[in-house]
């Protein structure tokens, strides 16, 4: 759809040099965009391909508007103004209310009137979908959740037994929440499957990326809280508690009874221990094995960047043989003079 | 459902200490438990927590009941039996034996008529469904599949041609077993695929989690044995074989034609090479890099535990610089004569 | 289905050393063939078992043939040959053309005639979907996807909206392209969903394994060239680029952005960060962390292979004095007189 300079600038609160009257219709980058688009800019790195943009605005912020050629949207953030322009330009496309024909609704279920159910869902028994939610086509909805006003579920979820997600929240296609939790006890060399009869609960304004799994608590529930962000392919354990707004890219586990703070910032391929607590705005990079506890917001790591084949071969040889470059340098040090066994056995504890 | 706690002891052959008419209804933690609950103590972690308990009864070992302020139901493992417990008072949904209206069953295929095929299911030519299997939602099992009797597909779980499925074994929804195995001929500078013309054979009471996929052999057959325990978004690939009773963190991967014995137990997010061979009663601890075979019975690891990210990139640049540390020392040997470059030479190799 | 040795070796341009009229009917591995299997000989780990192989043929190259006393099929690449020989032996079920009552189609979507919609598959409106193409059971295809000729979805595919599919792209259970891309902007302690306006093209000849994710672009599209092979549990963010017969092993990920080059191979479990670029070429081992650019062609790693777990955590509580041991060389040299403060920290910067 086509909207005005004008319009947005009022909309979004922007500062706009340049014609009001210029229509837009698409978003693009700063280097493919057209007379018809509309670009930004946010990360520096980017800012020398303003001067040769053709787009018909540039979403940016006041430091960077005099060095672009073509009309602009000032904006404190522009990355934010940004993607509430492309919410306009790129609606969602608009609900039809009601249940599809092929889908298969419980009797017992309650479903708010403009919500959407679509083509070949599943709806179990005393399921309550609330004002405007849309269960995308092949989703799976167990008895009892609840999926509250404004939640998306884009294609192919399944919700296990009283599930409940919180407003606004999108699921990606393959999303399982609410599976068995991995509980097994050990018993004369076997193991033996302890019933998982917790839920999940999914805060408001929360988002679970495609194929990413949440496991239902083994007797309480598990906590996803409002305005968390799930990448692909993550896997939650049972009992795990991930805080408000936290943000996990792909690929990254936790493992059961976890409890990670708000405001986290956590990588890809992260792999966390069962039963350990992470404090409030931490921040992990990606490739990092979080074994134990972390009490203090900071910055965190443990992965170690790639060499060359042959060079990393010798790096881990030499790594390997530790002990004995230790074992070399006490020799040293006692032909040296420098330290006593004692101390040299307190270097090395 | 509500059950005494006399029926209980005798049905699990606990000692009872308290009333054998106290009704109990649900699980708890000892720290939630209300008079119609049971809990249970199996970590000493938790242990302090039991002087606070209002459970009706606490399922803990011998040692622990004079601790205990309310009834107890003294069991050797207290965890498997409190896991027999939550089986009585979470039962499963009882079978609805049959099959859906909107389930599509091949005329060729044979099931046992005590089995339940559930809404939309797809059922191949020649597939048998043994006694009180549940094919649950959305399930798809291609053509000569066979489930034995009381297999769970909880919901949505794929199952490639001829997968063969053991009693009692429960596959969480989006597990893919049976795709085809990743098998490429180099020629050319492209990749020709390899036809994958095996299968997978699942064991009786495996498990196999959420999102996890399982290859089916290039030729022979991929082989989970019994008792297996798999977490989610694990993959198998072609021609691995799991020994029995064998249990498998999350997001663990373990690569073509590699052998992991019986009663391993091997945590999440490693990564095994191909073609090779692990014993029985091996552990590997979570992020671990499996990239030889390993013989002996025994405990192995590879990750490396986070720091602090100034600290953990100092160290990365030490473990960068090990080649040059080695330098320092041999120059130091030679200064003091302590070694001749042969036996450096030794040392360094 | 059965074929005769003669025939195979005219068909696929082999030298056969042996009875032509003898008749194959399936493939097996050389320790489990009989008279009416077809084996080869590919990797030479394997060749010891030539002698005792009861196949009716074994493909192999010249080299080996003398070493084997069953008939032969002698090619100059054996896998790829033997490739063939089993597509002949287990060819694809026929296609069915024509679209399954229990599928949904939109009126606007465009199916060749040819084309083969199974069981309960869901297609958008505009979907256009070229000859001989199959659709497997529960896929999903939103609106605007294009298929072209020969592509198979096994089963189950989710493909978002407008993803273009090339000729014979094959997409195993669970594979979920063209999900939204993991963009938010952070705005006063929230993230706000950035739209993903972009879409998916994949290439003729590309493999997709089972339950692999690949996000649709941001504003342009993520795209992955045309013969590259992903297994399963891959996790592609948006706006990445796979270069053209590129083969990637389960359980990798690889972040927004980054572009990874032609006939690269990259080892499982892998993680990439984003925004950078692997040129053409690169093998990359598994278990690596990608955290920069690479330049060059050749092999890269960063795994650190694993040890009993005793001797690890020493060599780990080693690594993390490194700080110290090099403080103990520097207080060695400078007892030595072997180098100045300043010579020292070059060495250690």
């Amino acid at each position: 759809m086509a909207v005005s300079l004008g319009e947005l600038a009022v909309r979004f609160g922007c500062e706009l040099r340049g014609d009001p009257d210029t229509q837009v219709e698409r978003v693009a980058t700063l280097g493919n965009a057209d007379a018809r688009s509309v670009s930004f800019l946010a990360n520096p790195r980017y800012r020398a391909q303003l001067i040769d943009t053709r787009a018909a605005a540039v979403v940016l912020n006041a430091a960077a508007a005099d060095a672009c050629p073509t009309a602009v949207l000032v904006a404190s953030n522009p990355y934010a103004t940004y993607a509430r322009i492309a919410d306009v330009l790129y609606p969602l496309a608009p609900l039809a209310p009601g249940v599809h024909a092929s889908a298969l609704v419980a009797k017992s279920a309650h479903l708010d009137p403009t919500a959407q159910v679509a083509a070949l869902a599943v709806i179990g028994e005393h399921v309550v979908i609330g004002p405007r939610a849309f269960v995308g086509p092949h989703s799976i909805l167990d008895a009892g959740v609840v999926l509250e006003a404004d939640v998306r579920l884009v294609a192919r979820v399944t919700l296990g037994p009283n599930v409940q997600v919180g407003a606004r929240a999108v699921l990606q296609p393959g999303a399982v929440v609410g599976g068995e939790g991995f509980g097994f006890a050990p018993e004369r060399g076997a193991w033996l499957k302890v019933p998982q009869v917790g839920t999940v609960r999914v805060g408001a304004d929360v988002e679970i990326g495609a194929n990413t799994t949440i496991d239902r608590g083994a007797i309480e529930d598990t906590v996803i809280e409002e305005g968390a962000k799930l990448d692909n392919l993550i896997m939650i354990g049972h009992n795990v508690r991930i805080g408000a707004h936290t943000i996990i890219a792909a690929c990254t586990g936790i493992s059961g009874s976890t409890s990670v703070g708000k405001r986290c910032m956590i990588g890809g391929h992260c792999g966390f221990a069962g039963h350990i607590s992470i404090a409030d705005d931490v921040v992990i990079t990606g490739y990092s094995m979080i074994s134990r506890s972390i009490e203090q917001a900071g910055v965190y790591s443990s992965g170690i960047p790639f060499e060359e084949a042959h060079a990393w071969r010798r790096l881990v040889a030499r790594f390997k043989r530790l002990g004995l470059l230790v074992e070399r340098v006490r020799k040293l040090e006692q032909a040296a003079g420098l330290k006593t066994p004692q101390e040299q056995d307190q270097d090395d504890d």
